[in-house]
């Protein structure tokens, strides 16, 4: 017999969409809120995040105070309250072609540059840009799943080769070469490294871009994190190697001004052999951006003053901090029992550690132990689950020293407890 | 034989996305700046705009102190900098939930508002939701083409019910009933109206509930123009009539405040029995959210200050120019020889007018009519048949007065020198 509610779906022509899969998937936020959730409410010390990639909150990390003044003086002048054009406001787009220019031997002009409501929508265009029937993307593992979840709602296939944590988290290029097929079109790198923390060495980098050359693919570089680097590589823009290979540069200024949730990212072509265009991969990009959001007017209005105007020493204090928090991580978590570090962060703001289960009593997995360390110690870590590796964790020592090491101290007491 | 290019091109593997429509399309903006590109640069006087729907650079049209303010404590509290759910902040979704209560005999929570980059984030979210294989969407005719872009790109059909000049553009209700069949999900409204300039009357709307209920499809009706009303029906928003059958209403700051670049807009849930939320459509738009783009924080930060403290004066001022740019344009076309103006606009920013072509020596169509009038006289109008009215126009008279004048002896003069 049916009930009431039966009938009523019947009654009504509308459904969802039946694509978007329903099944619970693994993001990152969606983890994070359901480790929160096992959050002991009576616990009265502070909850220690150490789970994402924004540490605004922390007035330490709080952004340049020309930053703020461009947004102002932005809203002032009245002149940035209408449409944009879909691609960006010219002089913004120049900017970010100047800014990227700095540190590249072709020099990019504004039309190398689209504007983009944060990286994420960079992402989102070029994914889209590259899904035809068949074609697949190579993406890292561990990686930032937001590519996965991009890829599948763009039908793209995805195929994961690793990053080696005996070699500081390089690609495995010849995983890379044994995943390729005639249906590849592209492969991600993120640099400086998401999840693992890693700088590529620019002899890396080449290695990547031949590799990408012999396959007859393009790479999309993932450089949100840029300049976050401060171990003994510097950091080089796989733009460098454009010449070899295409190269899109999907960037923020989320990261380096540590703001983001102003939402002004960019995608960025490195191809002085003009073969994205010849592709009609450019004509696409600007396409898939004419019926897509636009980043707001009066944040592209103040960008020229933002990358123009902020000052070596606001960088250096934000990389400062965030190398001591890297050293602070480190050496801590040398102390922790059942955790193990392959290798020191030197940049982005995050650090890949790995369980030893064994040394364990009660913990089945990464998920189980990241939902036990919230409800017994108040600190919240991903599990490496939902960066593609299972019992690992990722941590993000990006946050104030004194929460830093009160975290680390609280791990150590929650992996003593739980050891043999 | 073959060249270098076509060698290149064999060689790289990747393609353009080949789903996405490479024929020349007819939207806004494209045709805007195809008429633009005809302006005669060696004419001194100033261009007149009268094609679309940003006055903002014009002073009189300025944002409100207010608005400006509370983006200015945004910025300088520093709390605002950070990612935000995807579904907007929760003081924001209240602000607007309030807002849009005080028109509503249901009163809406914060969990009934989702915040959109703009409300054309808010069209793609509720369409992508709705789009399964064969189902279909019923449009106005004429309307807002962006509405078509979108349902193309995520493959839901498109059927158009006329709008009716003679009714005050009143929807042909039997033309929906005539259109809808059991694969119809959904008709659009646009109200106030974009491009006609009528305001809907509340017996009319109810009328469309029915219909829609009737039909078991729901109303998405787009309200970006929300109390753009200065004629003889004030403006009723659709979700009075959520109780009859559901209602997503789309809404925004962009117009109301005149700062479309601020992208900042909203879905609003009207629906006190829960149909959508039992067909999963709420859990579905939330799902979209999660991997789309947010609207920037800072401005959400600031909404609850300009939707609770804009003062009335403002409002006023605003749509007291609107009423009498209104007047202004009504009757200076009554004027022009080749122009028929079937009502006086008593909403939003635009009035559809039709062309007797019967009357000119030497223009062939609307397109044509455009073409020139930019060339000789500098003032850009919108043809009609980027809205689907062929032979129409699209005037927006919400610029200033003087510029206004202006622009209608200008199209005056022109008309009466095509002229038999």
């Amino acid at each position: 017999m049916e009930n009431g509610s039966t009938l009523k779906k019947k009654y009504w022509r509308f459904r969802r969409n039946q694509e978007m899969n329903m099944s619970p998937e693994i993001t990152i936020r969606g983890v994070r809120y359901m480790i929160m959730s096992k959050l002991n409410k009576s616990d009265t010390r502070p909850v220690i995040p150490l789970a994402h990639g924004d540490p605004s909150a922390f007035p330490c990390f709080r952004t340049a105070q020309i930053a703020e003044d461009a947004i102002i003086h932005s809203i002032r002048s009245a002149k940035f309250n209408g449409y944009g054009p879909n691609i960006g406001i010219l002089p913004a787009r120049r900017a970010v072609a100047e800014y990227l220019s700095q540190d590249l031997p072709n020099k990019l002009t504004e039309d190398d540059v689209f504007l983009t409501v944060g990286c994420t929508q960079a992402i989102q265009t070029i994914l889209t840009v590259l899904a035809n029937p068949k074609a697949n993307i190579l993406l890292p593992k561990p990686g930032f799943p937001y590519y996965e979840a991009v890829a599948n709602s763009c039908h793209l296939e995805v195929r994961h080769f690793d990053l080696l944590p005996e070699k500081d988290w390089e690609v495995d290029l010849d995983a890379v070469e044994a995943l390729a097929d005639e249906n590849t079109v592209a492969m991600v790198i993120i640099n400086p490294g998401n999840p693992c923390g890693n700088i590529f060495t620019c002899e890396h980098l080449e290695k990547v871009a031949k590799t990408a050359k012999k396959l007859g693919i393009l790479v999309i570089s993932d450089e949100v994190y840029d300049h976050l680097a401060f171990g003994k590589n510097p950091f080089v823009p796989m733009g460098t190697f454009g010449s070899i290979t295409p190269v899109v540069t999907l960037g923020s200024i989320s990261k380096r001004w540590i703001v983001p949730g102003w939402r002004l990212g960019w995608l960025a072509i490195n191809d002085p052999n003009n073969i994205l265009k010849e592709h009609g991969i450019i004509d696409c990009i600007t396409r898939h951006l004419s019926i897509s959001c636009d980043p707001s007017t009066i944040i592209q209005g103040a960008i020229p003053d933002i990358l123009g105007k902020t000052k070596e020493d606001f960088f250096l204090k934000i990389i400062n901090i965030i190398k001591e928090a890297a050293n602070i991580c480190y050496e801590g978590l040398a102390d922790v029992p059942g955790v193990i570090c392959p290798s020191k962060p030197e940049g982005s703001m995050f650090v890949m550690v790995k369980l030893d289960l064994s040394v364990f009593e009660d913990i089945k997995d990464d998920v189980d132990f990241c939902l036990m360390l919230a409800k017994e110690e108040s600190v919240i870590i991903l599990p490496g689950i939902t960066v593609g590796l299972k019992n690992w964790l990722r941590i993000t020592f990006a946050i104030e020293h004194l929460a830093l090491e009160d975290g680390i101290k609280r791990l150590k007491a929650f992996c003593e407890r739980h050891s043999d």
